[in-house]
């Protein structure tokens, strides 16, 4: 990482960026294969926007002008104050109220972007970071469809990242409709408040969430023990059955009930997504029923990811379906979407030496400089390769061959090209391969590097 | 534009997010073709890094944590109070700083970034705004010719651009060794005030402007003309003999004074910037002499840039050469760049409507559904497409061909794919080019849309 003077604000060297670029390339390359359209929104929101989450309203910046002049009448009173987005989906779900009347439903974004929390830096967790998100919205409606959508699509995204030196991910997927039909079955009729406390599994272990949900939710022996049981499954297609089977040892209520009716349309909506992302995005998505975090906002499918590995960084990518992204009152927009932490991954794959970029420049060539006076003829030579597309520099000064060839070197540019004037006054041109030392004679207009050499790229690091 | 509830804030529907994508995207290939290196800083600096230039006090956004904890030993005191930068050349200073035992030098580096200034919003001016930036710094010290590099890339940029419908533009060059060496050679030694004033010309006419110059820096009625005889002269290369004839008539101080000896350093770098620029950007770059914005502080070559038929909307690109972009006291950087507004051009090219997209989505082929149950075959279909680089999308349901084509319509989507089931039960595919009404059978392994549909594109409007 570059050295910055302010912790939690990560910044990366040149050839650390080269990858962040690679990265968010593959990134928004996947997702526009599969139809998403890029949008970017302002950096800032009205607080009044920021804090309809409660939870949140201490993580969010605040901004205010430096001397703002108290005469202006645009000067800001509280009920228009900015604060920077603390996520990207609180944006476009304003974004899309604002522009509804122009935008073609169901309409499928990405957007890649900064966002900034003001919480205390920590591994893994910044003040300003990237993250790439999709989100799939409906006028109205929303067809389940999409929910199977966004994990393949995210799953696919971080698979292509894996050529550039990314571990392998699994992503666990639950839905609210099956916790919910779940513990309403069993006769525990405060799923958020279940859901909370499941939530602490990892954290305070069995024994103590047992507890919590006697002292909370007045859970008895048993229902506490379906709850951990529900909790303990994971796996492929198959979990579906072991839910129903579980439900069926401690349900309290009919088949035709509510809440069984729910358990049922959420686990078939679960096996729908586990079978085609089986089908799609093979062997990366399965389903983990202890993932509780969000399902007490989220509605449908909800969506965590892990680095294989790497299972301490936390999710590395995280969504949803929402029944009510966003609304005017009038009319509802449901969504579904998910989020990839790019800064949280970049950061491991650096600190984990996982990944480097082939140069730090995007320079293929650097073409030497004889003497000042001839500096135009080193531009020409230059200007001729990027005319081609190859990207090209010419030395800073007129200094010792070997010192030029040092200027490449430490910069990664793998050829330096030479230009001297024979007897006869006409101008020879010879490239060398500063890597394996081999120089061979070639013309401006039609040499070629290598594809490899072209451009920089990531690569996973080798050994 | 984007419909927004917060002036100074643009942002874009879909179709002109594509238009600004391909607009960053010429920029950043012809910046890597010559070189530079992407760099992107944290949109937040220290106050007293934003402060150093006082004038600049007001248009600083300060942030602040909604909920800051006092007993939080990171909390926030006056010292380490943090603002969003309102330029690109601060935060690289900074980061040229902290990283340079990282950095090779000459260095040279492009950024894109949003910057944010709490200015009264107005036609062309935001409050949030992209730039694009470029910069060469150097180690102690920084070759002239980067200077003559510099502009000749921004032209360039600017030229790839008229393929999208940007205007031609104009960079107007200026150099600050001439004006101050005039300056003093006439015998006015307040160079910075002449400047000061000589930059009101345009807003108050040459008499106003004549009345300063006798007023605030004591000018004889001599002086006086010759300062706005100065600001008259533009064009080519032989703009160099005029002024120097010029400063023949007025001059007050012999060939071997400092002052001459600064016009002719500065004529010969100006002569030199202009005779290459015609050479490797033909038509571009003319001299200025009225340039005055920004002499106060560049040392060397400074840059505006005007799009022809939209002089008024101000400078889109402006630059120079500062003895010292960054120093800690030991050493220091000196560097020369420059910066093309991409909010400020994108905003006229928007509202003159010069540009559009090809259409509003990625999405080349939309792949119809004949029934919800045989969505996995068209999803199959559009896989099989993205494996080879062609973005597809299904459609949202399995309504009606005529609705399927009007959803691929409304996006501006070319192709719809049909897969028909056979009376032999084989799978019968078709592409139907909707522009054309031309159906066509098609293998989803090999069929390919013409390279022009492939992608959306930013175009000039037609007519």
């Amino acid at each position: 990482m570059a050295r910055t003077s302010l912790s939690g604000f990560p910044e990366w060297l040149p050839a650390q960026r080269i990858v962040e670029q690679a990265v968010l390339d593959v990134i928004a390359e996947t997702f526009e294969l599969h139809g998403y359209a890029s949008v970017a929104t302002r950096a800032v929101e009205p607080l009044t926007e920021l804090l309809r989450k409660g939870e949140t309203s201490k993580e969010v910046y605040v901004l205010s002008r430096l001397q703002a002049d108290p005469s202006d009448p645009a000067a800001e009173s509280d009920a228009d104050r900015l604060g920077l987005h603390f996520d990207l989906t609180v944006p476009f779900a304003r974004y899309v109220l604002e522009n509804a009347g122009h935008l073609a439903f169901p309409f499928k974004r990405y957007q890649i972007q900064p966002v900034w929390r003001g919480e205390r830096p920590q591994d893994g967790r910044f003040r300003e970071f990237v993250q790439a998100d999709i989100d799939v919205v409906g006028d109205g409606t929303l067809p389940f469809h999409y929910e199977v959508e966004v994990p393949i699509v995210a799953a696919r995204a971080l698979g292509a990242l894996r050529e550039l030196g990314l571990p392998p991910v699994r992503v666990l997927v639950n839905n609210r409709k099956v916790a919910e039909g779940f513990y309403r079955s069993i006769g525990l009729d405060r799923p958020e408040e279940v859901l909370r406390i499941v939530d602490k599994l990892a954290k305070v272990g069995p024994a103590r969430v047992a507890g919590m949900l006697a002292d909370e939710v007045g859970a008895s022996s048993d229902q506490a023990e379906a709850c951990l049981a529900l909790a303990s499954l994971s796996g492929g297609v198959e979990v579906v059955e072991r839910v129903r089977s579980l439900a069926a040892e401690h349900r309290v209520v009919l088949d035709d009930d509510p809440a069984a009716e729910l358990l049922e349309d959420g686990l078939a909506e679960l096996g729908e997504l586990l079978r085609q992302a089986e089908d799609r995005a093979p062997g990366v998505v399965t389903a983990d029923l202890s993932v509780a975090r969000g399902l007490d906002y989220y509605t449908g499918s909800v969506y965590e990811t892990v680095l294989l590995g790497h299972e301490n960084l936390g999710s590395i990518c995280s969504g949803g379906r929402y029944d009510s992204l966003a609304s005017d009152g009038r009319r509802t927009f449901p969504g579904v979407g998910i989020s990839i932490g790019v800064s949280r991954v970049l950061s491991r794959l650096f600190s984990a030496g996982l990944v480097e970029a082939t140069r730090a420049v995007p320079t293929a060539v650097l073409v030497a400089v004889a003497d000042e006076a001839t500096r135009p003829a080193s531009d020409a030579v230059a200007d001729a390769l990027r005319d081609r597309g190859i990207a090209a520099d010419v030395a800073p000064s007129a200094a010792k061959f070997g010192k030029q060839i040092r200027v490449a070197d430490r910069r990664g540019i793998p050829y330096v090209w030479f230009l001297s004037t024979q007897d006869d006054g006409a101008v020879r041109h010879e490239v060398k391969d500063i890597r394996s030392g081999e120089q061979v004679e070639a013309d401006p207009a039609t040499w070629e590097p290598p594809a490899q050499d072209r451009r920089p790229r990531a690569v996973p690091t080798p050994g």
